[in-house]
């Protein structure tokens, strides 16, 4: 129920909490920092990762299962990578009734047991590229956690190519990225800006990390799916080499991008309202409710009419019926609305008579009456209608809420005495301007975006020296 | 290559793991125990999942994600379970950096956490029945392990149910039984036993198991699916109580069920034979894999009548085509033989004049001519016979292996002086008597199978006592 939801306006945190417990998206579990998806939530998980899957699929990869626990040793083969990981981990040990020789860490991403692995695989050229995904839990221990955007256990997808030459590494690096922006963009409804991290926002071990970057309805960013070009880090590290066409070994090159059950997070942040849930209906588990609205005299009529809808749109839709005499129609209509449906369809006794129903749009609340024989076609075109203007809204707020700025002075008021933003300012590409930003904005470079280099003009926001890029700057989940 | 495969004449085990390393199904991990699924093994298990997830569904079970992790005074809290899963735990003991207060435990099943949430979820016979289902990774630290058949970390679904009354919990058990009694025999073309655990085979907190039980090639009863009666038992754990039509409180009624990637071992151990693997045509990845066979003076030619006999097929069939001139025409017929493809179609030169091309069935390796307008047409019913043909000879070869017992002598001598197989045999239903049975024989009981009640003649095959049951022995996996 909507009161049950606080406003945005009022506490924007609780509001997000609100939604995904009172839509019974996900619950708290009994362990610290770990979260139980609900059916309803898991749904949403499960249509993402049919459309991701078949889009991996698209482009070559197969999915495989690689071990839960990694030797600590693994762990500290790459130095960045432990660097970067050794707060979060895990550690199982003892197993088995025995103290474990080797402690054995809880999986927080899998490139080192995966290189160790693709050290016995990979030989020849023949062997390569190789192309794999897994499906799979990980855990990285977090102080602070919030439902499905930031869990010390989530679900995910990591993909793990190897490959033969540089460029066919950074080839498949952005080959996935722009998967990523079309699931976003044409799945989620969600615009998202590509492009390169910084050096310090990047991935432990890697050379280059990309990402999508979306902005929520707090105009904070949150970074929903990345692609690793990790040149030859790993396979140096897993002595992974390959005998080329012309019979000399070389060390492999390595990619590796995924994404996680946090983007149901920037789902719900990027469309929902206070009356709860607002689902693109791409990604909906349920796209239309049929609620009938009768009275005790005529219930047999109008629940043989409503069904008689139902029908009408099972085979093209996914759709549900509520007949429950339990609740009353105000009731249903809050509920479905909280749940995200992105068409209601009310028939009443008088719908009947006159062979109408009326089509309610959650996104808008927009009521369009249809004919009888003319609800398919106009659902149809309504979900598609709805996919669209969700996708033009958000991109709406994210243009409306993106400045570009070029002096020291107005950035630092756009971050501290406005709700900010995303900021478009020339940086100079040190890392102390970036850490000075941090510190006086708490701002960090979200991306420097494609297709911006021309646009780089004057001197760097923070140090006024020459810019090299032209950064976008935000607060971020 | 069928030079890698020792046969099951000579060395049973081992032709049993040549099959699932030389096929690429799976490979030894650095982790103890713990294997990796390749890429051809993880799209076995993938179909798996579509189905069995698909027969959930349709029976009302939606999905859900509980913690990997359980805090270990949760574990403790049913009497039986924590006896029966205590020498088998993986214990993470430190995370983030700190030791924990308490130590979690890496799930070796999820009764307990789910049980847990359930207590939060469940107030009302309104709430009741909740009927859920995770797909996940369990860990269960083993001393002696095979690959698929026995590895400490494996795949599994688990479903979890709640229920009003007795009679309901225990019509679930018996559903999802009929569930994988059906996935199996009508996919998997394994035929199974049905019927009830003996007290001392039980799951560890259940009031009674039921399980699917298969023979495989080398006479040994393979436990493929098990579904679980749970009383009250961890609704009393938990203390899970609902208010009931009436106003009053009562306990909640459970089950769980599970399956596991232990299914693809089955798989190949219920049909495969001493060139690889034989899969049945429902579950294969690929059905049909179309091999051109050309010199270079006809290349072009075939290559082009070898393709439009693939693109015939697309549509209704998963189909590859092998066209590296890389390998001879006898390497490649080998290769796909051992990766198990139901159909193998050959198209030469003057099977292109003719406008023919010969369909070659991998479990009988016949030849059958065909005119290309008629493949797509043979290659359908080829593969239902195909499907058929498998189940009927899995099904010969267990009636052919399976005996009835009643003399303590001849039991003994089946299972010790011969290669053994299935033993009907009447028992008292003591514990002594299996045990004895276990120690002596090597055999224990698989399942009191449904429907033998009015067969049970005579006295108990190890004690002579008035027997209550007709039990099935077997050495197993």
């Amino acid at each position: 129920m909507a009161e049950r939801i606080t406003p945005r306006s009022e506490n924007y945190s609780e509001w997000y909490i609100n939604i995904v417990t009172e839509a019974k998206l996900a619950d708290y579990s009994p362990v610290k920092g770990c979260m139980v998806i609900r059916p309803r939530g898991y749904a949403l998980w499960e249509r993402m990762q049919a459309v991701l899957d078949g889009m991996f699929k698209e482009t070559g990869h197969q999915n495989a299962y690689f071990p839960l626990l990694i030797p600590e040793s693994f762990i500290r083969k790459e130095a960045e990578h432990v660097e970067g990981f050794s707060p979060e981990l895990a550690v199982v040990t003892r197993a088995g009734g025995e103290e474990l020789e080797e402690a054995l860490i809880v999986r927080p991403t899998s490139e080192t047991i995966i290189w160790s692995m693709y050290k016995k695989w990979i030989q020849s050229y023949r062997d390569l590229p190789l192309l794999i995904n897994q499906w799979a839990n990980v855990l990285r221990w977090e102080k602070r956690t919030r439902l499905f955007l930031r869990t010390s256990e989530f679900l995910w997808q990591e993909g793990h190519t190897a490959h033969a030459t540089q460029e066919e590494a950074r080839e498949e690096t952005l080959r996935m990225l722009e998967v990523y922006r079309r699931f976003a963009e044409d799945w989620l409804a969600m615009p998202v800006l590509t492009g390169v991290k910084s050096q310090s926002e990047k991935f432990a071990g890697a050379v280059n990390t990309y990402a999508i970057e979306a902005m929520m309805q707090d105009k904070k960013a949150l970074q929903a799916g990345t692609s690793h070009d990790l040149g030859q880090n790993f396979a140096k590290a897993f002595d992974v080499t390959f005998q080329d066409r012309e019979g000399r070994q070389s060390l492999v090159w390595a990619t590796s991008w995924g994404a996680s059950t946090r983007l149901i997070g920037a789902l719900i942040m990027s469309h929902s309202d206070d009356r709860g849930l607002v689902l693109p209906p791409k990604i909906a588990q349920t796209q239309i409710v049929v609620i009938p609205i009768f009275k005790n005299q005529n219930k047999a009529e109008v629940l043989a009419y409503a069904e008689k809808i139902r029908d009408s749109l099972k085979g093209g839709f996914r759709v549900e019926y509520d007949p429950d005499d339990n609740n009353s129609p105000g009731w249903k209509f809050a509920e479905w609305e909280l749940l995200g449906v992105p068409i209601r369809i009310e028939a009443g006794p008088r719908d009947r008579e006159a062979g109408k129903a009326v089509l309610v749009r959650r996104d808008t609340g927009e009521k369009i009456p249809a004919a009888f024989g003319d609800i398919p076609a106009k659902v149809g075109s309504l979900l598609e209608d709805i996919q669209k203007s969700l996708y033009a809204k958000a991109l709406e707020f994210r243009k409306a809420n993106t400045v570009c700025i070029s002096s020291y002075d107005e950035f630092l008021s756009f971050f501290n005495d406005t709700d900010g933003g995303f900021a478009e300012s020339p940086w100079c590409g040190s890392g102390e301007c970036e850490a000075k930003i941090k510190e006086a904005a708490k701002a960090t470079i979200r991306v420097l975006p494609f297709g911006n280099e021309q646009r780089v003009r004057g001197g760097c926001v923070a140090c006024g020296k020459e810019a090299a890029h032209l950064a976008v700057f935000a607060k971020s989940y």
